[in-house]
């Protein structure tokens, strides 16, 4: 008997991805050999996003929650290891013994305050009315104030980590979100232990171990060169803040498909996998998908497209790229360094279009088809020519990440007249998330970083037609991966690393992932013609988003109208449910 | 028998007024002694507005028509005449043999083409299928590059007329639309005899007599001081253009509330009234309403809110007004001079946002609860404070008329979230029209022509919570008129006025009009709050509405932005439908 046909002999390997979306925690069975995707199962937060008031199951009461909130419940992830994981395996029909590891993705920056031991702050009793002690997903934008002191401090002081983040650290991460919850509820924040990744709460609670991955450390954690922010740096901002970084953040990092522990037998119950199997070090949705689009060369931008977009790409250089989320030594695969950027609202945008801008008869029509109102909205804006619906969008409706790292912009519809139908605001959505794209990619390529292939993954995908915008926009062949697990894959490709089936990320992903050469390429015609209207895109870009005048002189149009319009909103809320928000208008107060 | 007793044995007089709407008209009978209305009875043109294709009944084949377009069919106009009129004498049950005069008014300017004998040219055998034999209304807005010429050659000529119309000619009007009627078909134009106001062309059809009416012709026919436009300056403009004034537009000129002439022996077989009656000289239907509302003294001014507003105000002085309408000596009563500026959209946005993006689920709501989605929507965004929506809005849906004089001009909406409903931009959009509205107000009051009281009439006056927002955005109390049909009624007093029953449209006015004083008053904290959100309005409206920027240095935002969206969505329809618009293309050509 041969080692080959021994091996043919043994039972083949599995490897567990769970990818933690905004709205559900989807798991997927993946073969270690090949990739092969075996079964799937989704299960969706049961308190999905609290963005308007804190309602949470089995508590008493609500509170009103102020604007650009966005809370999460943890005990529904907890709930995504218990039903998904099973599930998953049972639709792929294979042995659990089989399963050599798990690995999980998560959105970021989204975290958790706990105490010592990983308890959630509002698991912790008196504290379940309290809007601090709940998750802040990704995209809480309530931060804003604090993000703008932090980074007007860093650029006054010429804090070295500053152009790492493009000049911005933004108001999604770490540190702004920390020092809202300070300075609103020092209460809690004094309570708190740890200020923990969503990525790294999951690892917790399937492991028993506290490892803060590599990945959101570095691109959300300001953690470079081994370094956090110093205590001199963050006592300015706020003396109690001083020891924000040492006392409630750091802790063991650990890299990326390296083993965060073995999986707890409390974890093996919740998921009736084997315990002590290999759980990986948390990661980010977005970055662990360029192993699954076999895309973690140089110059190869994977685009994770879905409600928002994150772009990643690894480069040999580091450069200064304006207005890019971050850039990390290692941040996406080991020994590269790992460029981020992104766009706040993509999926989204066309998700709250269709549920907040549609008539009825249209979504008649689409049912009458048999099809669905997206599919229908994309075959009636498909019929238009490039410029037809006179129309140019922002597409800032959750605010823009990149490149100008403001959660304060807000939407734009210019060009509305009597006879815009729903499918030209819809087609000119889709195209501004595209203009948004390519501001990002000449931006990468004016500064020494140079995109040289677009992959896309995530849901979008599926719509050809948004696909070809992009092509067309970008005047780039679009390549695209091959699994529509993008996120689950690259997770359970960290797990087989972790596993040891593979020496590296990059070999694992050679094996089991996959994508498609330029599906999509550009059409000269559209391509020029987009060009125009890319012109005008960047005209309102620049109008609102740069610049932006004095209070005294307010500038004409300007960043300044988005911004004094958000304040405004606020000051309305402060005054409308000054009741109900006591615990974090007590803090405000401070 | 004493004279009284006489008086009163004899049966009581009345007079018709109809009032002829964009998509339909309406016939009202109103008692000459008091202005109590009788009876109405509304007839929907059958072919409505044609906005994208000529289709035409009894006409084989159909046209597709360029962007901005707007016509109508005028035997329309007639079947009103020979259906609402009875009708509303049937409905008040009166003997129409009391009936002893009828006056009209009409959207302007709305332009129909005919031969001598006031046939439309679309009736000529031959014509039915050329776009230009149609009557244009008010709001075909395709002839801005044509208004664009003849404002800049009265500027550069320093033609004394120009500042009469606050600076700037509309493409709305008599000369903006014939100049493009004799560049795009040379052979209709040269096939026509009178170029004439649908105002007058009604009553011709009523008469037999054709007579221009003092109000448009001054208003939309540039007729100033008893002269048009010279030969010499038509002429500078095209060469074929130099006898439009005096061969197609030249007509007697009848005064408002004078007769036309007497009613036909044929209008009297289509309406129903005795032959002979008075018919009164056309006119507007904004004009018209002043006297309904009692507001013909100077400083009041009359807001005729529907699809549109129309504001009009009588003054003893004649002063310069930028971007307002008109001033015209007795363009709204004798012996003043009339002032008209407007708002191209205010209804008609509404409308829009109605039909093309409101979710099924609030008409379902609505249905459930059994109010129109008009009053569902403003339900929910009444219970709002001022600014707690976040947006600002540009009510430039259908182009601008005060004070920029710009249909390129096209409508925004900023301040998009992903968390903003269907009732935040829906009031979003009603806020809009009332910093319009208080734009003008405030032009008129820094031009020396001080509006003192603002009286609101129109189908909009239903809508307290619209009424309140103007009252909050103007700091102006808003007196409300008490018609319902204040143009019928408009129409139906001046009528009486030609029939002889009162010595002038005041004396008449004082009799049978009626408005209601502050019935709306301004709350200081809201006023205060929407000072903050008209700034931003302004800053928006001047940013896209003035300046602009040249071809090779585009302005950041400007007036640029929109007119070059607009000349793209041009190019596009020229290239997709080059074959099915053959007989303007030819024309365009030449």
């Amino acid at each position: 008997m041969t080692d080959q046909t021994l091996q043919a002999a043994q039972p083949e390997s599995h490897v567990i991805g769970v990818d933690y979306g905004t709205l559900s925690g989807r798991a997927v069975v993946i073969r270690v050999s090949d990739g092969a995707h075996l079964g799937s199962a989704v299960h969706p937060y049961r308190h999905a996003v609290l963005d308007r008031e804190l309602a949470v199951d089995g508590v008493e009461g609500t509170v009103t929650l102020p604007p650009d909130w966005a809370l999460q419940v943890p005990s529904d992830y907890v709930d995504v290891l218990k039903q998904a994981v099973p599930d998953a395996v049972a639709a792929a029909g294979i042995d659990p013994s089989t399963v050599v590891g798990i690995g999980t993705d998560f959105t970021a920056c989204t975290m958790v305050p706990t105490i010592a031991d990983g308890t959630p702050l509002n698991e912790v009793p008196g504290n379940e009315l309290r809007p601090h002690a709940y998750v802040k997903l990704w995209k809480h934008h309530a931060a804003q104030s604090h993000a703008d002191r932090i980074n007007d401090l860093a650029r006054e002081r010429g804090e070295a980590w500053l152009p790492r983040y493009g000049g911005f650290i933004s108001s999604e991460w770490e540190f702004a979100k920390g020092l809202q919850l300070l300075e609103e509820d020092p209460e809690l924040y004094a309570l708190m232990d740890h200020w923990v990744e969503a990525a790294d709460w999951i690892v917790w609670q399937l492991t028993g171990v506290y490892v803060r991955n590599a990945c959101t450390a570095g691109y959300k954690g300001i953690l470079q060169d081994g370094e956090y922010p110093s205590r001199d740096f963050l006592g300015a901002l706020n003396p109690d803040f001083a020891g924000f970084a040492e006392t409630k953040v750091a802790n063991t990092i650990g890299q990326l498909g390296d083993s965060a522990g073995g999986l707890s037998e409390r974890a093996a119950a919740w998921t009736g996998l084997p315990a002590g199997i290999a759980v990986s070090v948390g990661n980010v949705d977005a970055h662990v998908t360029a192993p699954s689009a076999q895309a973690v060369e140089p110059g190869q931008m994977v685009a994770i497209m879905g409600t928002s977009t994150c772009h990643v790409m690894n480069s040999d250089v580091l450069a200064d790229v304006p207005g890019m989320c971050g850039v990390v030594d290692g941040g996406i695969i080991t020994g590269l360094y790992g460029y981020e950027a992104g766009q706040s609202g993509v999926g989204d945008i066309f998700a709250w279009f269709v549920d907040n801008q549609v008539p009825g008869a249209y979504v008649a029509e689409a049912e009458r088809q048999g099809v669905s109102i997206h599919e229908y909205l994309t075959d009636l804006a498909s019929a238009q020519e490039v410029g037809e619906h006179g129309l140019i969008a922002l597409d800032w409706h959750s605010g823009n990440r990149s490149v100008l790292v403001d959660h304060e912009l807000s939407g734009v519809v210019l060009g509305l007249r009597l006879t815009t139908e729903p499918q030209d605001v819809y087609r000119a959505l889709f195209e501004a998330t595209a203009f948004g794209a390519r501001t990002i990619v000449e931006t990468f390529n004016a500064s020494g970083v140079p995109v040289t292939e677009f992959i896309a993954a995530g849901g979008l995908i599926r719509n050809a037609f948004l696909m070809q915008i992009y092509a067309d926009v970008l005047r780039m062949p679009i390549s695209i991966i091959g699994s529509d697990q993008g996120p689950a894959l690259g997770s359970a490709i960290h797990a087989a690393v972790a596993a040891g089936c593979y020496a590296s990320v990059g070999e694992a992903g050679t094996a089991m992932g996959s994508r498609q050469r330029a599906v999509y390429t550009p059409d000269e015609q559209r391509a020029d013609a987009y060009d125009r209207l890319f012109a005008e895109y960047t005209l309102l870009h620049d109008t609102f988003g740069r610049g932006g005048g004095t209070e005294s002189q307010p500038s004409a149009g300007g960043q300044g109208v988005m911004h004094r319009l958000s304040a405004m909103r606020r000051e309305v809320f402060a005054t409308k449910h000054a009741a109900s928000i006591t615990p974090v208008a007590e803090g405000a107060t401070r």
